[in-house]
């Protein structure tokens, strides 16, 4: 990585590029930055380090979390208000949760998905309820967060929370270029409205560093440092700068540094998760947030796990096996040390590998397989009883189609019987990082003494969104954007442009 | 709090305070800073923001974690080596523990314990090996970190650790003044050796941000800008200025943002605890690590903890009771979402008040008493079966005297009986955070473009120190006073202080 300390302006000698709004990265938070700086009448660069639009958005599943009564929602028969969304992602994303921004995003969820709509992204009215990894096809809607199984479907939180499915999906197939990725398809149709407006786009450029100049006694950012073939490119931003660049998942000094549990395995969908956006701002005194919070994924085919129990390294249950994926990632990694066990009898198993949608990608063979609880207990190696101990009491409860240790949902209880199956699922896990810059409800990046800094912005998965100790799969795309948005359009009415015009060569 | 952004030192009209070393804080990392600064040859200043040293060190139970063989290990009999007390550190102190700065402290430990001895600090050559808070006397040593519990003393760790006590005791009666903590007679022989070494130490002193000028095109810290009754007072540091002000336990902003789990818990012995000196360095690109990270004591009597079952919401064993109270706190916290139930029968229950060195202070009668465990199952409202399940499996094993599912020790584990109780032990945490300043093994700062940051140092819990993810009492003072010797080293030879004499007036 190169130096991301910053460079005072006037040892600049060349200003290469120059636009009143800069923006770094071409990912999700890029690209709606972008849209809505041009729209506000900035003239917009974009500098992204690879050689194309995109970023980890165009390769991810496509999810974003939307809600509050989206027009999709409301189609579908879906009842769900900002409120509603408000409490369940402040019990979800937590602790330590924002709460001010959760409360923000809900009001303004509903009017972002006709945003998105009027953007040309396309959702199609269909609702998918299975337990899966991704939508099978290309139905729009579906549940991305847990909303519908314990803790928050259960008493006393069923009072509070009515589930609702949040999670938007892009229409993946494309009749022109038969590219089908969800994620692209949330991008494309962005990154040709940008284009439209004229925000223009330089590739193969790596942001190194801020360029700062002082501004009524403190330093305010004036462009950025990039490098490009091996050379240093000065770009002037005449307002502001907008940092866009994602997690740092993929620099593997920050992953120990903050969130050790990811040492060795990220998941960000590109390498170019390096934080370098993080560092260069935390190089003028940026404030960070939740560095240790993660997405973790699990990997497990959601229709085998939600028929059977998942067990940590003393054989107890921890999790409703039939909840959201991230949830379980998350409680394996972080309270579990990593150990689980899926345990299912063989016709559970027959039944979740018959199913249409389940997802063959993560079918294995059973790493143990028995007569009895008690022989898979010992094959496993686990203490004596702890596993018979465990399904009986599974049993016991299923007998009458119940679950109230974890609150499965009665659909899927059923008493494990015998020949019975165990998956070794140790280290079935990966993320991306959830932490980053401390930023207002405009993408101003705050400063560690208190207040922003001068001409900078910051938006997606290198700033503190809307979760911390908890995750729901499209919050990313969901916070980068509608925050890509707002960062843009502040970034284009900085005030303070003229000031540092005086500052700058 | 004050400002916290660096200010030019070429705007400080006039320097009130000056020396070679400025020591902000004087607590453990301080004084041990001023000394070893002073023994280099450094004319030394220690500003305090209270009316007189101690810090939180000094109200603490005074623990040092010291091993490798040091010679009151040795005059105790205890067989200790710094690669046994490196290798349990690493396994300890993570994940995420900086294995590096483990390997260091724990080769130089045992010299350290001789340098305290030099210093005046007394240790009784005694040992106490019985569950409890603190040590019940004075006496010198006792197991301060689960080294003699699961899963340290089980194989196969039993095999790559050999279990020696390392928490070091001050003795804690004092002849002359009557004042008999632990940590008070650690810090006073040493504050007493700081002053005949010709220390100064200003008092109501309150640091507020660092000064800074450049030097070879980079900032260096030059001094230390402070409040005193109101007004700036600007100190000079002629070499280098070293932080040691404590933890970020009691800056709610900071816990919020990086440790959230520790919201309304804060227990770090002193209020003065407030982050600024990570605030401070931060302002100048200082890198920071593990900012989660927090120590979390357990309000329970260990006399009551080990002779019972401890189980989560979903009455489920999830730690052995019988070892050290941290590891209690951090895995109630962290993973059983501070929840917590001690069950015990009545006959464990008075066994244990009647230990003369049981913690009375932690009393308080059952929450729940019962015939049975379903009985009690029902009153404490846990789901049908869960505890009925726990203490059956757990009374299977007992009857052998074994606990093959968390390895409590067989000294501790009898079958559970009647009547039986339980503790609502829910919420019973508190503690400190671990996280801070990242710097080399010299107390470097190190800025996050890498390097350090000329001119400044750190020490104590304002920096990330031995502890990640795990912690054992007496690493606090211990790698406080053995860095904070080490900053203080460095920083009376810090040879920029002659090009930078020329950048400040």
């Amino acid at each position: 990585m190169q130096d991301v300390r910053p460079v005072r302006a006037d040892r600049i000698e060349q200003w290469e590029l120059e636009a009143d709004v800069v923006i770094a990265g071409y990912g999700i938070a890029g690209v709606c930055a972008a849209i809505e700086a041009a729209r506000a009448g900035a003239d917009v660069l974009v500098v992204e380090r690879t050689g194309g639009w995109g970023g980890a958005a165009a390769l991810s599943g496509g999810w974003i979390y939307l809600g509050g009564g989206t027009a999709l929602q409301r189609s579908l028969g879906f009842d769900d208000t900002p409120e509603n969304m408000e409490r369940f992602l402040c019990a979800a994303l937590g602790p330590g949760a924002d709460e001010a921004r959760i409360a923000d995003y809900s009001r303004g969820s509903a009017a972002h998905y006709d945003w998105l709509v009027d953007c040309g992204v396309e959702f199609k009215p269909e609702f998918w309820g299975e337990p899966g990894w991704e939508v099978p096809h290309d139905e729009g809607l579906g549940f991305s967060g847990g909303e519908n199984a314990a803790p928050f479907n259960t008493a006393p939180a069923s009072d509070r929370f009515s589930p609702a499915p949040r999670g938007h999906v892009p229409r993946m197939a494309d009749k022109r270029t038969g590219v089908r990725g969800a994620g692209y398809m949330l991008m494309r149709p962005l990154v040709e409205t940008a284009e439209r407006l004229g925000v223009r786009a330089e590739y193969d450029l790596r942001v190194a560093s801020l360029i700062v100049a002082e501004q009524d006694g403190v330093d305010a950012v004036v462009g950025l440092k990039a490098r490009r073939y091996g050379h240093d490119v000065a770009i002037r931003a005449r307002r502001a700068v907008v940092l866009a660049t994602g997690s740092f998942a993929y620099n593997a000094d920050m992953v120990a540094a903050h969130a050790p549990r990811l040492i060795g395995r990220p998941a960000a969908a590109i390498e170019e998760h390096d934080g370098v956006s993080i560092l260069m701002a935390q190089a003028v005194g940026a404030a960070v947030a939740h560095m240790d919070a993660t997405e973790v994924a699990f990997f497990g085919d959601p229709q085998l796990l939600a028929r059977g129990i998942l067990v940590n390294g003393r054989g107890q249950r921890f999790v409703p096996e039939d909840t959201y994926g991230g949830r379980i990632g998350q409680a394996t990694l972080v309270t579990q040390d990593n150990q689980a066990y899926l345990v299912l009898d063989e016709a559970a198993h027959e039944a979740g590998c018959a199913t249409a949608t389940s997802t063959p990608y993560f079918r294995q063979p059973p790493t143990w397989v028995a007569e009895s609880v008690a022989e898979l207990e010992a094959e496993m190696g686990l203490p004596d009883g702890v596993l018979q101990a465990t399904v009986e009491l599974y049993n016991r409860h299923a007998a009458r189609g119940v679950d109230p240790v974890l609150g499965k949902k009665p659909e899927w209880v059923r008493p494990i019987g015998t020949p019975v199956a165990a998956f070794d699922m140790r280290g079935f896990t990966a993320g991306f990082t959830l932490g980053g810059l401390r930023c207002d409800l405009d993408g101003r990046v705050q400063h560690v003494a208190g207040g922003a800094i001068p001409g900078l912005y910051a938006a997606g998965r290198c700033t503190w969104g809307l979760c911390a100790g908890g995750y729901a799969s499209g919050t990313s795309l969901g916070d980068g954007s509608f925050y890509g948005r707002r960062a843009g359009a502040a970034a284009a009415c900085e005030h303070a442009a003229e000031v540092r015009e005086s500052a700058v060569k």
